[in-house]
């Protein structure tokens, strides 16, 4: 009975792929997995963590066990934009949300219209595009080149759409060791696409999970950065930052600066999907930077993580055929394979599995009906050093073997 | 330019406006207030907390800190099922979600097309029907007596609907302690509701925030747990029931049961709009069940706030004017005053924040165009008893001299 009752949206609504794909190889003993996207539970500053949820509890605990309000923790707000040295930005323009998801459909929910456009990047954030979909958003793709998003392919393509009537809500871009790809966009490239975006007035949602994740190279600041210090303009970019990655994905907090006009909205979206994050993990991130640990902790990843990236790196050199292409990326906790253009990486998975390697095909990253099949995409945050060189060993065999 | 890209539903979106109302006072020095919703902080159980969730990010921090699965902790869903005696109850017939709003969002996302119909409650809770309003829903009121939802006016209404071509989508009910009414449906009248709902096929979404802050008289079985029992019907209740209440509003955990397929999606919609509810404060809530302090914790809670109802009861007996009507709730935070036909408790509202005393008019419980306004609502989990002697001594003599 309740089925018939159902709305179109959530009657044909698709969940992301890669959670089934994985479940599909949950009871393989013994497997190398390069398919999540999770972190590595070394990185979690536990001891840190536990100290101050007990003392948040013990010294705050009337405040932080009651209701607190949709636009999130007072002091952490104030925290984030004190690290991040943005002193002439309102309390107005930064929101905290659940996870960085969150923020995404509260962004979402603020623009979108059925049939409205987005502009993607091609392969994306699964976990986005579905979202977007569900949302009755029409998801149309541009390339990515090894500086990041096209930038002449994305003005044909407004130009099309244009001439379509269609109405475009906004551009979503990882400029930074993209998801799935690992590429970083160049600086030249940034200031293109703001310069773009200002020209043609459509907002960009920079998705900002990875960029402290730098191992080796210079940061390039952030699109919100750049436009914030060399175009004067805190409007046409919403930056969305997790602590996924940073903290623990177990907290769900994430924070999202941007037009105050559209953080309002965003957080009356809030007040009626979940009230407000959790107030107690909430003021735990904000005394974990008022204590002055975020610099330190951030260190450590960074060192705990350089050794897997170079260890896939040289893994890649070492055992992929010599007409396998890849990117180099100094950070993030991805990199992206591109294979002869008659070799299918979903096929590849099959034959991965059965040889206890598993990765994702590269066609779950792209919207459906845009396709490309022979790429894929490999996780080095998560197998330890010895499984990475096994697992990249097997997967080269599998790959010069693919044709016989 | 952001402004001319939002969504007509962001456009339009009003807010809770009883936020507004408090905001209106927060700076009122010595005031009593009889006007939120929150619970007091005295009820934490803090020393409890503060442990658990050291020993949480301690012992289980590789898992707790990791991302978690869309339907929730899976020892949390066990301990509540285990709890709650629903020992046929499969792990699918239960989602742990951030809070109860963010249950009723979802259960809307699922079914909600705009233009659709919420048979509602009035008056009742107002953050869900703001939030029912801006996803689009037409809402239809049914008038509460003292033994809750009139079931007569309510056939009357679906009857009415169904000539129109409407389409009803669910009904919202609060049945325990109603916000803001603080009346308990009976047990006949929830048969009625129960059988009506099943004959007519029209899902039921059961707001249960209260039911276990009873001070005195006997536990009514929930809508679920009625079908259940009496009618072997897990499908046509869906209950939420929130830990803001009886742990911490903080946290941001509710649960909500029902139909295996409505659950379903409503988790698929959880993991497009923020992943999952906070792991941590979920392990948390899992561990306060498995180490056995709900009971004894919920006793203390019930016999802190005992005293605070009796004595709203008797300053509502001893000074409030001989014409005002109420009703004697047996439990919850809330009281709820009928006034003379002529006599506006927004005007009162006005006068009594003149005089340090508030309260919330009873006119923003109701959907827009259906408001009455010769009523208000009393909390009284939130002043002191000195506090409420005093409140009510002013508000009784404010009632006395209105017509002078």
């Amino acid at each position: 009975m309740i089925y018939e009752k159902m709305s179109q949206a959530t009657k044909t609504m698709k969940s992301s792929m890669i959670r089934e794909l994985v479940a599909s190889t949950k009871n393989i003993e013994g497997l190398i997995s390069f398919a999540g996207g999770f972190p590595s539970p070394k990185t979690f500053p536990r001891e840190i963590l536990s100290k101050l949820y007990a003392d948040v509890i013990t010294k705050e605990g009337d405040t932080v066990l009651q209701y607190g309000g949709s636009q999130g923790d007072q002091l952490l707000k104030e925290e984030l934009l004190k690290w991040e040295g943005y002193d002439d930005l309102s309390q107005e323009q930064i929101l905290i949300t659940a996870g960085a998801t969150n923020a995404i459909f509260y962004m979402s929910m603020a623009l979108l219209e059925p049939g409205d456009v987005i502009i993607c990047e091609a392969p994306s954030f699964l976990g986005s595009l579905v979202a977007f979909e569900a949302m009755g958003a029409e998801l149309h793709s541009i390339a990515l080149d090894q500086e990041g998003l096209d930038i002449t392919l994305l003005q044909a393509k407004v130009e099309e759409l244009a001439k379509a009537g269609k109405r475009i809500k906004f551009i979503y871009t990882i400029p930074d060791f993209h998801n799935p790809t690992g590429v970083t966009m160049s600086y030249p490239r940034r200031k293109q696409l703001i310069e773009f975006a200002l020209a043609m007035e459509i907002p960009i949602l920079e998705d900002n999970p990875y960029s402290r994740l730098r191992y080796s190279g210079k940061d390039i600041p952030s699109l919100f950065r750049l436009a914030h210090d060399e175009y004067g303009n805190t409007e046409i970019i919403t930056e969305v930052v997790t602590f996924s990655k940073i903290l623990g994905p177990g907290m769900r907090l994430a924070y999202v600066k941007g037009s105050s006009v559209l953080i309002e909205r965003m957080c009356s979206w809030q007040q009626k999907v979940n009230i407000a994050p959790d107030n107690v993990s909430q003021r735990v991130a904000a005394r974990f930077l008022t204590e002055g640990h975020m610099q330190a902790h951030l260190e450590s990843i960074r060192k705990f993580y350089q050794p897997y990236l170079d260890k896939m790196l040289k893994c890649m050199a070492d055992y992929l055929p010599s007409y396998i292409q890849y990117g180099k990326p100094e950070g993030g906790i991805f990199t992206w394979l591109w294979l002869p253009e008659d070799m299918s990486a979903d096929l590849l998975f099959e034959q991965a599995k059965a040889h206890k390697v598993t990765f994702i095909p590269g066609s779950k990253f792209y919207p459906v009906g845009q396709e490309k099949f022979n790429c894929l995409r490999l996780n080095f945050s998560y197998s330890n050093l010895q499984q990475i060189e096994q697992g990249m060993q097997s997967l080269g065999k599998l790959m010069e073997d693919f044709y016989t």
